[in-house]
């Protein structure tokens, strides 16, 4: 086997990208990279001997079924509603394949065909989902071996920017998809909690946070991502008492987001017109009281509970919300409206870095004791191409597609690395390259007390 | 013309088809009444010696060609997302047809193709809409040729049980769709309020309410409705500085209902298993924080910022959502979940009686001086089946059916009852059944002050 095709090559590509072709001379592998942009795709494999690019549009089905055809190995960087295409032409024309999404029910339907093709079909291999698996399986498996028995499994990711170039008042900057920022966390989040189940609707998530401090990164606040449940059966923690999934942000931009969303500032079921002229002052009026005794922000503080002077309304004026800034779209949702103005005050400058920061906590018992053990990653980027998301989503796809290419993985079907077959020779190589977490182990019960 | 016909025979067509059939024998009609249960079809007709009772269903495209085929002017009472089907067959065969729901896109788009067949479909001639659109415009028509400049209009709608039998807590029992009720305001509201649009998300509805008096019925509180922007063109009020449209519920029972809001426990949009065994008082934990330390009521009062003692705690308390009471369901979305409760709680009970209450709020200026007039209606049912809700939706209808049949409504193409060719009449008979506005007229500000 010598032909990797990769489809898609956006900014989450570029460490994939850069990896196989680091990697193609020693195995005298050919790596082609489709993209709707030739530009795009050229870009990414520079002028390497290895590489080719080339212009791909995956609604195109005969390209879709010659390109396949030709590869050994396809993955799919495309968005996420359209890897079944690609799945549908690796399981005709029996080649592997592998993505950093979550599994679609449709792709899980693949798994006797895929089998039955002898093909792997490998998902959730980036970061969030992916190293966030791989690590928490890694531990659980070891705690479980070691004859314990685990009550409790929370684990939660950030994007963020790094602590150097952290310089606004939301210390957040957008380092990945700026609509899935805005968009986070509508819908409902399940969790469980000492045995009980629990529902957050959207209009509370962003009052019930907790608490994490994660290595040199410092201090930040999680709250609850959408549906923490179905990971019970995906990591065979059936009977877990307490099982919570989050999202981390630094201390205070929970509660001022949550302003956004008490007004209705991050609906996307609904279009606004926006007049010429219209400022951010006139449109955020639009969804307070109509009151002439008060100004905007009296208005807004009197509306939601809210301190004039707390740093929630700092981080709204250092957003330009009350000012006769105007807004540029002309019609849009609130939440696309909100993003436009977010995408430019939050956005990376050129020579800003990201970091990704995630953390586990496992508490289990064993032998009457209770311990504590804490996970946790950190990982900042080089640079505006080889961001920390860019490399954590791509590193885990990249070492996947060697093994397949090498044949040191051999499983078939439909697959997400919960098993150590997958995790154990991933996490290894990822160490090497750095990306490695660092495990705090507690006694926080013993048998005397 | 002697051949009436009528889809769907549920509660809100009784009050409908004994008008029909009264009328019937004067002008020597024939009524065919068709359900998808003919002993409700059956029911309704009685032994009535101008009606028909037969087994109908719209998904059957030959029977609904045919039953339209034969009849003079058609009304169908079928669940709002079926009158296409009835329509397309009424245009394909040239026959007038009746509806009180609101018109949709589909139907919309058949006024060119009606108006060529040569028939009439009118649309939203129940109450509401329907009674609010004709009360409504005949003010508003007789304000502007006045000479009036209508600046504000509000105009609200409540279904509600009779006051002789307002006998729990909410002042609320079921009178119409219980899943409507628990439902509502899901989405944005919109209005516009001193010449600013206003959009104000699900989770604060509940928190802004107007009050209102409605002749001897008493007081109510109002809640906005979903879109009353739309209604600026629908009325010829395109300028004007203020209009809204709500809902009416006695006093108390808005801020009450929010506790279901900020729980969550309104979503429609996921299930819950429900274990055996599971109480109100369990099922209600799921929505709160995990405390120990407190009572599920001190919980509660704590996370929402609720007094224990206050009248929302009795509410609930009386509903038993913090009792040992089992849920019944084996698997729901929490809007289902809470719904098999209230349809316990807040039945009608055999007894009863209904009321639709409605209020028009107009202010206009004329000459320097700043009028208000007050427009109200109240109507008690008359018993189970001729229900203040079956009155008030079925005998606009019939009206109009009866003014097609005699040839008194000559309009073609798709209409709703906003032109006086079409309110003036149906009010003048609606009237004569006791079904009557009444103006309170005042000058609010005078040149002089």
């Amino acid at each position: 086997m010598n032909r990797i095709l990769i489809l898609g090559a956006g900014l989450s590509s570029s460490t994939l990208i850069s990896y196989l072709l680091d990697n193609a001379k020693e195995h005298n592998w050919n790596v082609r990279v489709g993209d709707l942009s030739i530009e795009t795709a050229e870009k990414k494999v520079r002028n390497s001997d290895n590489g080719e690019a080339f212009l791909f549009d995956v609604q195109d089905k005969e390209q879709t079924y010659f390109e396949v055809g030709n590869a050994d190995v396809v993955v799919s960087m495309l968005p996420a509603f359209l890897h079944y295409r690609v799945a549908q032409a690796c399981v005709d024309l029996k080649k592997h394949m592998v993505t950093a999404s979550y599994v679609s029910d449709e792709i899980r339907n693949l798994n006797k065909a895929a089998k039955e093709a002898g093909i792997a079909i490998l998902n959730e291999l980036g970061v969030d989902p992916g190293i966030d698996h791989m690590s928490a399986m890694k531990e659980i498996d070891h705690i479980k071996a070691d004859g314990g028995e685990i009550i409790s499994f929370k684990s939660s990711t950030g994007g963020l920017v790094a602590p150097e170039y952290d310089n606004n008042p939301w210390n957040y900057k957008f380092t990945w998809n700026p609509r899935n920022v805005v968009l986070a966390g509508q819908g409902v989040s399940k969790f469980i909690e000492d045995g009980r189940l629990k529902y957050i609707p959207y209009q509370r998530l962003f009052e019930r946070n907790e608490k994490a401090k994660v290595l040199e990164a410092g201090e930040f606040e999680v709250y609850a991502n959408r549906d923490s449940l179905a990971y019970r059966e995906a990591y065979g923690l059936k009977d877990i008492r307490t099982m919570l999934r989050g999202t981390m942000r630094r201390p205070g931009f929970i509660e001022a987001w949550n302003i956004f969303v008490q007004l209705g500032m991050t609906d996307d079921t609904y279009k606004i017109k926006i007049e010429e002229g219209t400022t951010w002052a006139d449109y955020i009026r639009c969804f307070l009281e109509e009151n002439d005794e008060f100004t905007i922000q009296e208005n807004l503080c009197a509306y939601l509970g809210v301190d004039i002077h707390s740093k929630i309304m700092d981080k709204l004026r250092w957003l330009g919300v009350f000012s006769n800034k105007l807004i540029t779209l002309k019609e849009g949702s609130p939440a696309e409206i909100l993003q436009s103005l977010l995408s430019e005050k939050w956005k990376l400058e050129e020579d800003d870095k990201d970091m990704i920061v995630m953390q586990h906590e496992f508490i289990y018992t064993k032998e009457k004791e209770t311990h504590k053990t804490i996970s946790s990653l950190v990982v900042e980027g080089e640079n505006q191409i080889h961001t920390a998301m860019s490399i954590t989503v791509g590193m885990p796809v990249a070492i996947a597609v060697k093994k397949l290419m090498l044949n040191e993985f051999t499983m078939t079907g439909v697959h997400i690395p919960t098993h150590p077959d997958m995790y154990l020779p991933i996490l290894a190589e990822l160490a090497e390259h750095g990306i490695k977490f660092v495990e705090d182990r507690f006694v926080i019960l013993s048998s005397d007390s």
